[in-house]
């Protein structure tokens, strides 16, 4: 056939692509179909050799047609269609263009666990890999009942730095390290074991890189340009990714919109090849990079990087993105490659990696002799995800004021006014990237198992502030004992493509909180949503006696409230963000990628925010008191930097895994009820350059089920890397000075030991970050747009210059 | 009845007041019923005794319960529940809680005009009289069907001097002397003559005042302190209210959610009592004022103007806000009588006049001795309002660019590609606050009616640009003639509540018109939506032949634009806005109200912004050249201040309003297509202090159906308002110095006249502008709210000072 595709052609091929109805997935023929002589289906050759057996069979227009995330296969050799766009957030999800759940019956559902911000407060591993599991279990029965793919665009692992983010519900919160370790047991529980021979399913770890904005005043994300410091890129942004690639292995990783110093994420070799593929390792033959969706249209425009559509495409393929969700590939590939602007190594690369990947998933081996393929509905929404969708929901919740009247009494109690936008929450419970679960059990739900009356009144919101639907609420509330509001924010004011403009509770809002509080009842708030909203006016009126945050929960999230409210449950969730001041979106452009304070910023995260946050990253009440000694440790102890790296052996690339030392901290449950304990460790010390972090995370371990009056131990692993600083290079380097780590959070510390490191002040380098090309990074700009045409709005910071 | 209502009590009385279900609307029964005997029904007596003698007649509790935009009436007397909140924007629109029309038969549609922007970009009142004029029959016609009530809140007044304000659709445009203009007529339609004894219905201006914002980075409505300056407030937002109240006499207007340099708008006595009802005489004793909805809530919170909710809605009522939309009065009120912080007189006062509104529009007297009381559902859609609607659409059509392919000539055109996210559009043409019109004729109806094959695609929008949803355009352009693309904007991106951020047309759309623009067929652009986008890469593409800009052109907007496409109508309107470069959204932060420019700001409105426009103010391209000769006008003269002053009468209050000249200009159709032509005379001139405007349009004068080769002549009539400056006090003042008045806009001017005033250089004031109190402008504040909690987002700048 011709390769000189004309537009029509083109734009035929690509209508045909998208008329693929993936209403049924299939899996290829190896036994009998036309491909069962290929290497391909040897089982016994490796993923690499036999994905690229079946794409030396391909012609160049099936091998263009199946660079898109609805890719039709190639019908003549028995390759089925296949839809790369799958998602599983928190719970299978969506297979483009709908939910994979049928209406009734068989694959009708899936469990739906909390949103990973509330999973995060949890700091609880093991409960992220028993999630994850089961959610990959659930993914295999839809795959196997032909209702879904294998591969899943899942997890968000982008560091939640701004509370105004949209999609900060996403990740499991602000703190690097925390992430990485978090990211590690989710992928462990989403793709099974590394060397078990088949993967379980494919996980993506997304938006590489320095994504964590949707659309502040005009920066949109499709075209904002990231400027980061390689020491903030290395220090913050980099460390979950850094988890996806070189620990976990993940089978797939998705660039992002945005650009990051000047270049679209998807048309960086730097990114894509040198920091991904060759620092990290991560060069299996069936890892595969895909674009965020129509993130390479977006490189033309509003990038304006490649001056042509067909300069994007070949940037993009070339550094290393392998599938595009959206049909730019498949449209302006055949052009690129007529220019000669891509040749066949660059495509066949790119399509053996796809392959390769679904051979690891078992794609094109029989079903019998894989495990995996006897999962099946009988799997999905067992007890035990049942159980676990409620445990998670238990374990996030964080509660930040109480004045004894928690866990709530009911005795004397007859009636409860359950008030709130959220009070009677259904697909709220589940933020974004949800499917159909089983049951969605409200706030409302739950209190009306409690056996006792409940008044339920919607009142106001932070998105309907309207005084006419005011009345009710005050009804219920004179006519019960107890006053609970479940409010906040939800998806109308946080969600993908809206990023926050406001940390402040709304007056309205506030306006009827304020007013309940004065009926003389008791008053419980709740604030949903992942964003955490400047409770200052709650903390301070004292006829508010309770305050918790309860995030997105999940299918069973009112039940979880409840169970914590009454005590059923003892709270032990941890904040797994900063809770700013409502000025922190005076003080901080979102534009700002630095997390160092400066003139035009007041710094990020807990680590850096040089105001006084409302409540501190790690916050969270119990209904007993515990106490904490280090049992083990290096306290008063002095280590030579030389000792221990040549301990470690010089040689390793990982000496940032290297242990250092494991803490055994003793808890004990000083009060009278049981409850977990989530021991946090930061380190704090005086080591390294100034300015230093107030302090940083370095471990963190649940211990569950401390009875009252007894105690468990804690154990905390440092590695070498946790005493690291990070340079300007983004180079991690150890540096001698004063050592501490603290037991809880650094303002309440229950303990603390310190050490000294001692060696060269110019420190010790114990990992070298890949340096920035000079060349190469400048946009090539499009023919009658203006350079400026699509920079942000007023007030944007890049970097340390004010774009005014 | 005790005046000690509790607040359950209360509650239930606002219940109650919600409970009314307005279905329909009833009139008294002043023949028959208890008040038949009562002064109000007496139809000889004056509305404001009519009035008083019946709120003499009821109790407190009725007093309160019928301060609400849900009124309940007073059963025992015969006066039916009543809904104030009916909405007629562009055509009768809604009556809360719903529209008011049926689902078939009668009343089940009312005729739709164009959105003002679109009707404001004709610049013909005497189209804007006669649109309003049908509006007015409709509403009565539904008021006599017992559909609506019988006042408007409409219309929305405010200066569109951002391109980013999600409401400028619903105003005019950015000039103030154009909508002064415009709205006069406009209530001239909607109310009837003002000497006729009965209000035909009962408009309000809006929002009073300074409000032109809804959200801007966290700086919301409900919130936000519009700190602006007696020169800017003059000169600048205050032109359509003082025409509102000193020359149209409107019936009611609605103070705002914001507040003005401190206060907010429904408390501040300065704003309510001596600018709008003493300095400019709004002293009807049937005038009133209504809060915009909930905005007297958010006068306590967000504002805290109030310290308690008693204060709030006290410090409303007595600054002179009458009717609350909301329930805070009919909730508050109570407990304010209670405290002492108001009494009987204010209390009475507001219903007084509310009520005198009700009389004045006959709703005390018998139908048969009122014409209006005659208008049934045959006066609904007439002929002529379906023609009116037409109209208005095709006289507001601006055509921005055109390489000679328009009128578009049919001859040898088969076929047409009509792609776009507006070519099938159906409520989008309506914008917003619309109702059910009788029909939506998209453009795809309108070019399906032209006898050629029309090809439709949605292709790529600002909301989806979604490069899956990408391929049929491509086709429908493959196969067609001619290539129109009908997008921009819509309320997905501009609306109540919902700011643009950016003013350039979205990566994806711009990527689909160049890629349509590739394909050697000539292709039209037509940009749709209020809010102007940044044209530039059109304007220099080549490839793009036309360019054009239709608005919201409702219910006959397809037909409108395609008339004008094809040349059956020859466009003549004239942008009401500028269009800005895109970088104007970097230049000028959108909280700043100042219009000249600054350190911080590059200015506003075409009179003061500092960069290049890509198209100005007034700009307007025809099928056919005109001249025009200024024949009768003071070219070349000299006048003493003085002398016009006292040929007005000293002492008159509106010696702005005295007449200075009338210029008839006489204009000349050179070409060879006959069209309506826009005379615009603009002011510029060396005179008054520095800085100063580029320009202000002083007159303006559509002619229509100008033949090719003949002249019809304008009349410009010019005030000594015209050529007054404002200085920082907001005084009006003359001042000595060379005038030149052009004609047409003032970069193409096709004539002008120049001429000199004489006098003291120090100027002669000709207004004199309230000033503003020095005492009694400080919130009070709320307890445990931070007095910062409610500030504006990153970037805010209020007056000279940018918040950071």
């Amino acid at each position: 056939m011709s390769l000189r595709t004309s537009i029509a052609g083109v734009a035929a091929l690509a209508a045909q692509a998208l008329a693929v109805e993936l209403t049924t997935f299939g899996f290829p023929d190896c036994a009998n179909g036309p491909l069962k002589d290929n290497l391909v289906c040897d089982s016994s050759a490796s993923p690499g050799d036999r994905a690229a057996a079946l794409v030396n069979e391909l012609t160049l227009e099936e091998k263009f047609n199946n660079t898109g995330n609805t890719s039709p296969g190639v019908p003549r050799l028995g390759i089925p269609a296949y839809q790369w766009w799958n998602e599983a957030l928190h719970g299978v999800a969506f297979t483009l263009p709908g939910k994979p759940m049928t209406d009734s019956g068989n694959f009708s559902y899936a469990t739906s666990f909390p949103q990973p911000i509330l999973m995060g407060a949890a700091f609880d591993d093991q409960l992220i890999y028993d999630v994850a599991s089961v959610i990959s279990t659930e993914a295999r029965a839809f795959s196997n009942g032909g209702r879904s793919g294998l591969d899943y665009w899942t997890p968000n692992i982008n560091p939640y730095k701004d509370p105004r983010w949209g999609r900060g519900q996403e990740t499991p919160g602000e703190d690097p390290f925390h992430l990485a370790s978090y990211v590690q047991h989710l992928i462990h529980g989403l793709e099974g074991n590394q060397d078990d021979p088949y993967k379980k399913i494919v996980a993506t770890c997304k938006h590489f890189t320095g994504y964590d904005l949707e659309n502040w005043n005009g920066n949109f994300r499709y075209q904002f340009d990231a400027k980061i410091s390689m020491q903030d890129m290395v220090e913050y942004y980099m460390p979950p990714f850094q988890a996806c690639a070189r620990e976990a292995k993940v089978g797939a990783f998705m660039c992002s919109y945005n650009a990051v110093n000047g270049v679209p994420t998807c048309a960086d070799p730097w990114l894509l090849q040198t920091v991904l593929r060759e620092h990290w390792g991560w060069d299996q033959e069936d890892q595969w990079v895909v674009s965020d969706c129509d993130a390479i249209q977006n490189v033309y425009l509003p990038h304006e990087w490649g001056a042509t559509r067909e300069e994007a495409v070949a940037d993009s393929l070339k550094a290393g993105t392998d599938l595009n969700c959206g049909t730019y590939y498949q449209r302006y590939l055949p052009g690129a490659y007529d220019q000669g602007l891509i040749n066949d190594t660059d495509i066949n690369r790119a399509l053996t990696r796809t392959f390769a990947s679904l051979v690891k998933l078992g794609y094109f081996d029989a079903a019998e002799d894989q495990p995996y393929r006897q999962i099946g509905w009988s799997d999905v929404n067992t007890q035990h995800a049942q159980d676990l969708a409620l445990k998670a929901a238990q374990e996030g919740i964080v509660l930040l004021k109480n004045d004894g009247l928690l866990p709530l009494s009911l005795d004397g109690v007859s009636s409860i006014a359950l008030i709130g936008s959220w009070a009677n929450a259904t697909e709220q419970m589940q933020g974004n990237y949800y499917g159909i679960p089983p049951y969605l059990h409200s706030p409302l739900y739950a209190a009306q198992q409690l056996g006792v009356t409940v008044n339920y009144a919607e009142g106001a919101s932070q998105g309907n502030p309207t005084t006419d639907d005011w009345g009710a609420e005050y009804e219920a509330a004179e006519k019960s004992d107890v006053i609970i509001v479940v409010g906040g924010i939800d998806n109308d004011v946080e969600s993908e493509e809206l990023d926050r403009v406001a940390i402040a509770w709304s007056g309205p809002q506030l306006d009827m909180i304020t007013q309940l509080a004065t009926y003389g009842k008791p008053v419980i708030v709740v604030q949903m949503g992942a964003g955490q909203l400047d409770s200052t006016p709650l903390v301070a009126n004292a006829n508010v006696s309770a305050l918790l945050w309860a995030g997105y929960p999940g299918q069973d999230g009112g039940v979880a409230l409840f169970d914590v409210i009454t005590g059923a449950v003892a709270p032990a969730g941890r904040l797994p963000v900063t809770q700013y001041p409502a000025r922190f979106t005076r003080e901080v452009p979102m534009t700002d990628m630095a997390l160092r304070p400066s003139d035009t910023s007041a710094g990020r995260t807990y680590k850096w925010y040089n105001g006084t946050a409302v409540f501190p990253f790690g916050f969270g009440l119990h209904y007993t008191n515990f106490s904490a000694e280090v049992t083990s440790g290096p306290d008063g102890k002095s280590f030579a930097i030389a000792d221990l790296v040549s301990s470690c052996g010089n040689a390793t690339s990982k000496l940032d895994l290297c242990p250092f030392t494991s803490l055994a901290v003793a808890v004990t449950n000083t009060g009278a009820v049981d409850s977990d304990y989530v021991a946090l460790a930061f380190l704090t010390g005086a080591f390294g350059p100034l300015p230093r972090p107030k302090s940083s995370l370095v471990a963190y371990d649940r211990l569950h089920g401390i009875a009252a009056g007894s105690s468990q131990t804690a154990a905390l692993n440092l590695t070498l890397g946790s005493l690291a600083r990070v340079d300007e290079n983004g180079d991690k380097v150890l540096y001698p000075g004063d050592y501490a780590v603290v037991i809880d959070v650094p303002d309440q510390p229950l303990a603390s030991v310190n050490f000294t490191l001692t060696g060269d002040d110019a420190g010790t380098v114990i990992e070298s970050w890949p340096r920035l090309p000079t060349e190469g990074r400048e946009a090539a700009g499009v023919e009658n747009v203006p350079a400026d045409y699509y920079e942000g709005g007023y007030g944007s910071v890049q970097g340390d210059q004010e774009v005014l």
